[in-house]
């Protein structure tokens, strides 16, 4: 089999990463028996800042072309916030109705978690945050600007179809895996959202009798995660909440280098894209600082949405041998450098 | 000076916890020569199950008239979720202007925090949670309902003048503090909130030239708290974010146990209200595990909040040294019951 993929490194850390991520794909593709045909397309802050160019018609039909796409990380502080943010990561999102981002929680073996006592048997949960609406669809409006009396209004947006196809998801996940599927919402206050997200779970989840469902307010969720993240299964939430709650998902895993994503198109209509969930981090591009698990564990779960499920294994067995071996996960204190951590995983992927 | 107080002990484990905190307040006002006229309110599930009262304008004109208002928990499994919280305490921030939710999280020596190597001296901050406005006005609509294609929006106001009144209280704070003050918002995609609450911000700072002003997306927030408190000092926040942000800084202080807040009225139109941040643990209700703590904390808010900051600085002192002593802040692991902390408590600010 053959897969064409498509490659934006983005800015920053973010062509470091896919460096190691590709070292990786490369030796999988052999090892696995399957080929990997790579396009590589610029985008990003300093894109832009050259070009003017976000997201648009002509890139959205190349990307379209493609199995799926491998992203870096986006952002540069010569670029306002959230110009990148909207113009590019959330076009895309929606333009390509990538529905679901899912977000595995998973504390690896040998990984110092700022969690105390906490260990991986305890840790193995996946977030799925609905990916195209609630608060980000961008509605609002700001009446009496530059007056005292101003009013600014904030819109979260949510449909039954938007909901129902991102619940559907959670469930045969849930399904698959432990049985628990837990709705992360603030439904004592947020009323007319949270009654149809509820709604919809309840509708869904009566084709699942097998999964056991579970309700948590968010602000809950951020007193019970860090500390007992054994409670969960699969979290389902919306787009806001899903933002918030990942990255604190992300600390109890051990910090953002090892934390992986996914946002899935499910109806086959567009590529899915797969990201490391760090920024770009200027601050430190270049130096070799930068941890490529994220990026490294993306890619698996790009390559188990091909359906090479086995190679996608095999790669997150030998991000685990390395991430066992690695005293600190990023930062002036790595005793390897991004390089030599995708040259040990690859190393890994053929003689395991 | 004779301060007039009504204590509503509310349902659960609230009533245990504000016994300990009178136990506290009983005490400092003979030590520090005040007194306190303590009218209790019957108020909560059980009240609402049996009359159908919540919030009203009888009760709303009798709480008035007093200087303060000590709030237990509310909350019971036999009432639907969002009933008590929309119907009364919610009703109460708003009636009585309460702008200011004041929450400090800060790590008392002894107490074991679930984050691992973090100091009490790396953990002394304050968030400043809007709590008026924003999400919480419960403005919202759905059309379509039972149908496929229903559509459910919630909206999120925000006021200059709202948000404008606790900015002021966060910069006077910061400026009487470490001088450092972080808003936190998600405005690069909360367009329309986020860019007043920034222009706020920056309009009220330039009064404050001494005041280092810091930016930080909630998302990141929620990165960054559990594992560098030392970067925040003053926190401001809204509605919304300010509830999550703050349970996390409840895992951070070491639990919902010791975590207390003020409900700040700031122009003395009606009482504040100062309450424990735990709710009303049904569980555990009855068995003495509740930690008083919190409420007692809460107490001592109330005291500083009146003037009276001796006593209330001999309190927090005192519920330090107990908790110096304690093994488990709560639960069936505790080796003193909810009566005996508070007792202590009460002990250490008469020897102090
Ligand atoms: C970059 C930004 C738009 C994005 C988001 O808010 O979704 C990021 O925080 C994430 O979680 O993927
Ligand atoms: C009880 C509930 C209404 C409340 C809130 O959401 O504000 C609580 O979570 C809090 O943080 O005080």
């Amino acid at each position: 089999r053959t897969y064409s993929i498509a490659v934006i490194p983005g800015d920053g850390i973010g062509p470091e990463v896919i460096d190691g991520a590709l070292k990786v794909l490369t030796v999988a593709q052999r090892t696995f028996g399957f080929s990997l045909e790579l396009t590589g397309y610029e985008a990003g802050a300093q894109h832009y800042l050259r070009t003017g160019e976000l997201w648009n018609e002509q890139l959205a039909g190349q990307l379209r072309s493609h199995d799926a796409i491998l992203f870096g990380a986006m952002g540069d502080p010569a670029v306002e916030p959230g110009i990148l943010e909207r113009g590019f990561i959330l076009a895309m999102r929606q333009a390509f109705e990538q529905a679901v981002n899912l977000r595995p929680v998973k504390l690896y073996p040998g990984v110092d978690t700022p969690i105390a006592g906490l260990t991986p048997e305890r840790c193995d949960l996946v977030i799925v945050r609905e990916n195209t609406e609630g608060a980000y669809v961008g509605q609002g409006s700001t009446i009496h600007a530059n007056t005292p009396n101003t009013v600014a209004i904030q819109e979260s947006v949510n449909t039954r179809q938007g909901i129902t196809r991102v619940v559907e998801y959670a469930f045969k996940l849930a399904a698959s895996r432990r049985k628990k599927l837990t709705l992360c919402h603030k439904k004592n206050i947020l009323v007319e959202a949270g009654k149809l997200w509820q709604e919809v779970v309840d509708q869904v989840g009566a084709r699942y009798p097998q999964v056991q469902l579970d309700y948590v307010h968010v602000d809950a969720m951020c007193f019970h995660l860090p500390v007992s993240p054994e409670r969960f299964d699969v979290v389902v939430t919306d787009n806001l909440f899903g933002d918030i709650i990942t990255d604190l998902g992300a600390v109890i895993q051990g910090g953002l280098g090892v934390a992986a994503s996914a946002n899935l198109n499910l109806d086959g209509s567009a590529p899915s894209m797969f990201e490391a969930i760090h920024g770009s981090a200027p601050d430190i591009a270049g130096k070799g600082w930068a941890n490529p698990v994220g990026a490294i564990l993306s890619a698996a779960m790009l390559l188990a949405h091909l359906g090479e499920e086995q190679a996608a294994l095999a790669i997150e067995a030998a991000a685990v041998g390395v991430l066992q071996k690695l005293p600190a996960l990023a930062g002036p204190d790595m005793t390897m450098s991004t390089g030599q951590i995708a040259d040990a995983v690859a190393e890994l992927v053929t003689t395991n």
